[in-house]
């Protein structure tokens, strides 16, 4: 990583906040502060546990133009937490620690700190004070083993916890300004955003630099015919960052951009969406980070039209995607989820003749299955799947992966069939569900209302 | 960190795995080997998404007696990630690295790799054709820039990569043997399975420990009244580690052990399962990690009989959470989701008296429609969902959170009213849903067939 300088101002703050001296040698990419967290606690250490306090952090900093450029896990042991804090006291301006404030005999991250600190642990008065407020406002008397919680590395300035007992507190080691905060989510985000992001938020300066993301959902290519298409964005946009995510099937396409001028960095991240956009046409979903079920519905429901589905193979997948959408009643009508042929008969009307010479998984089916959504809910648009998701009933003729699509409108309806390679039947009923939404997307955009 | 001892044959076997020769001062706690993971991406680095990779594979190391002592992110930066790489490379035995092995330009973990190895990076004769064989297989053509993904370190052997376009490598760096997977989920764990642990489950030797671990699925208690109930298991089974979980609105109940006579190891975990058992009775759903879906599946697979649903606010969930279920057409028959009134006359046949009178969310509506449904579908039994899962459309008689249940059977059919205290939208159509399907699962416990 190449050394970068820090506007002066910032150390200043951060020296004042603990009133030590630190060392003015931050090294970064021309943002305003580096930093990184650290979760500890056997939990995340061995697994059992995803660590999502750290999305958390890094996503809210990030907010705040600071970049948290690691993240590190480690479990309990006094000395695994004292030796990540003393390597991230070399590396970073401020750090946020997690876990080990509880009051139990495996929590020993203020011992820690005060380890890697070089100084003892005692007892602080205000932090006492603090968690015998939470248990007499609660009415509870307070166990012995809290009072461990009051112990503070030599230095430290408490945090308050309004929602539990653990106190927080700050301290300097090494360059690096640390923030301690309990594991339990929601007490560590309530003392983010009342302790730290304050605290962060007050240091001025030019050099602090706003961070922007943007997420623009596309559909239809893979990741890499989506990454060719937009080959010659570094050379375009050499400011700003593109990153590619599969949230399959859907491909989001994200551009980071961090600036000193805010209103800038959104000119230009606007540049670049639009640019993006050009490219990949009608790929791109969402421009705003939304969904394949929220694009179709926001279509529906600036048409004032209304939507039937028939789900076979798909069992119900888009019924549930589109309902997730508050709102949705407002054109969403039915789902006849038909999984047994006689219920495609009996409910949606498709000729026993059909299902008996063509098969279940045909046009002729899909095509009947819409029309008989659309007729029965009495809906402008109707689409259908019915195919084989696998892992069993495929055949040399439809090997899972095929899927017929039926798409029924005021005017007439249109059949299609695919072959996706998955083997998979989660994958299978995600790419069926979301081939035929995409379907009724490009139709309705292709025929604007007059 | 206590330094300690590791078996000379797990060294030796490292060793052999790729060559060279290792640093011999492995560290750790007693256990066989020690490893660490390290996770790349913008994505992860600035908090939108997630890592549960790390979670993952820590967990599945684990249960191999592999004990991961630390977990690193960092962003796609090639001077980040070779750092990180160097670092672990000091540190510990083995590690697993995932992400930035993709097509495109912000994937650049292989020219990491070389970074930190010292060595160049050239085209992997056998990468190449494993790449060129996954587009093969799929009748599409191969894009220049995944030509890009053949290109290894100097020395590193390729993973074979069965369901993408990405090859993985192994490769020694520093003592530690890396092993290099995608970052797509479904990829690193087809990988983790087929290429990691198989060469970690090799390695033998007598201070290898087992780990075991169990997960019983219960739903109807909330996680305290679960943890109560299973007050004294740690004086009952001190050998072993009791864990709860959300999976809302599941609670898993997770029983840790961990032992050197992996025999003794399954009966104690046996017995405790047992004991757990006996604790919550009928709020045990599957005592193997398995799904409420799973559950009543299997209960009526084995029964012989058939299930139709008819869905308004739980908008086709319980149809998609049971046909997830390889197998499920053998018992599911059909799901009407009948957001609109219109629908709910038309395809289920509720009286439009009915829906004026006592309106959509009533008891008569939900038995109107579990009848319906049973009887359109022809289904030995039929569950109905109509209530209020918001954000809005809720009153002060029908709050947001209340929902009606019908239960259709072959002697009667019987109507639930129940009122939930979550605004969430998800949360209360998973909290329907599952409350529905208990309902069956349980009358389907309390009336064996003869």
């Amino acid at each position: 990583m190449a050394p970068i300088h820090v506007h002066p101002r910032i150390l200043v703050q951060l020296k004042k906040t603990d009133g030590t001296a630190g060392d003015a040698s931050p090294a970064g990419k021309g943002q305003g502060m580096i930093a990184e967290i650290l979760s500890t606690g056997e939990e995340i250490r061995c697994g059992h546990v995803v660590d999502s306090n750290a999305a958390h952090i890094a996503g809210k900093l990030d907010r705040f133009g600071v970049q948290v450029t690691r993240h590190t896990s480690v479990g309990d042991g006094l000395e695994e937490i004292a030796g990540a804090i003393k390597e991230m006291g070399k590396r970073a301006d401020m750090a946020v620690v997690t876990g080990g404030l509880g009051p139990t005999a495996d929590d020993r991250t203020a011992e820690a700190a005060a380890a890697a600190a070089g100084v003892p642990c005692r007892e602080d008065a205000e932090a006492l004070a603090a968690v015998e407020r939470f248990f007499t406002s609660r009415k509870r008397p307070m166990a012995p083993s809290n009072r461990k919680q009051a112990s503070l590395p030599r230095g430290a300035s408490p945090l308050t916890n309004p929602v539990g007992t653990a106190p927080g507190f700050r301290l300097k080691i090494g360059r690096c300004l640390f923030f301690f905060l309990p594991g339990v989510p929601r007490e560590m985000k309530r003392m983010l955003d009342d302790g730290v992001l304050p605290a962060v938020s007050a240091i001025p300066g030019p050099n602090r630099n706003t961070a922007s993301t943007r997420t623009i959902v596309t559909f239809g290519l893979t990741e890499s015919d989506t990454g060719e298409q937009l080959a010659g964005f570094a050379d375009r946009f050499p400011d700003l960052t593109l990153g590619l995510q599969v949230r399959f099937p859907e491909i989001l396409v994200k551009i980071y951009g961090r600036s000193n001028h805010s209103e800038k960095l959104e000119k230009r991240m606007s540049e670049a969406g639009n640019w993006i956009g050009r490219r990949l046409g009608c790929r791109v979903v969402c421009p705003d980070g939304g969904t394949m079920f929220q694009a179709v519905g926001r279509l529906l429901g600036r048409r004032g039209e209304t939507l039937a589905l028939a789900e076979s193979c798909t069992g119900g997948l888009m019924a549930h995607g589109l309902t997730q959408v508050p709102g949705s009643s407002d054109y969403f009508l039915f789902s006849g989820v038909v999984y047994a042929n006689a219920a495609k008969t009996a409910v949606l009307g498709v000729p026993e003749t059909v299902l008996a010479g063509q098969g279940a998984v045909h046009e002729a089916t899909a095509l009947a299955m819409a029309d008989g959504a659309r007729r029965v809910a009495g809906a402008d648009w109707a689409l259908s799947t019915t195919g084989i998701a696998g892992p069993g009933g495929g055949s040399r003729e439809k090997p899972v992966g095929t899927v017929c699509i039926g798409l029924a409108g005021p005017e007439k309806t249109m059949v299609f069939r695919y072959h996706f390679p998955f083997e998979d039947r989660e994958m299978n009923k995600r790419v069926f569900a979301f081939t035929a939404l995409d379907k009724l997307r490009r139709h309705l955009l292709d025929n604007p209302v007059a």
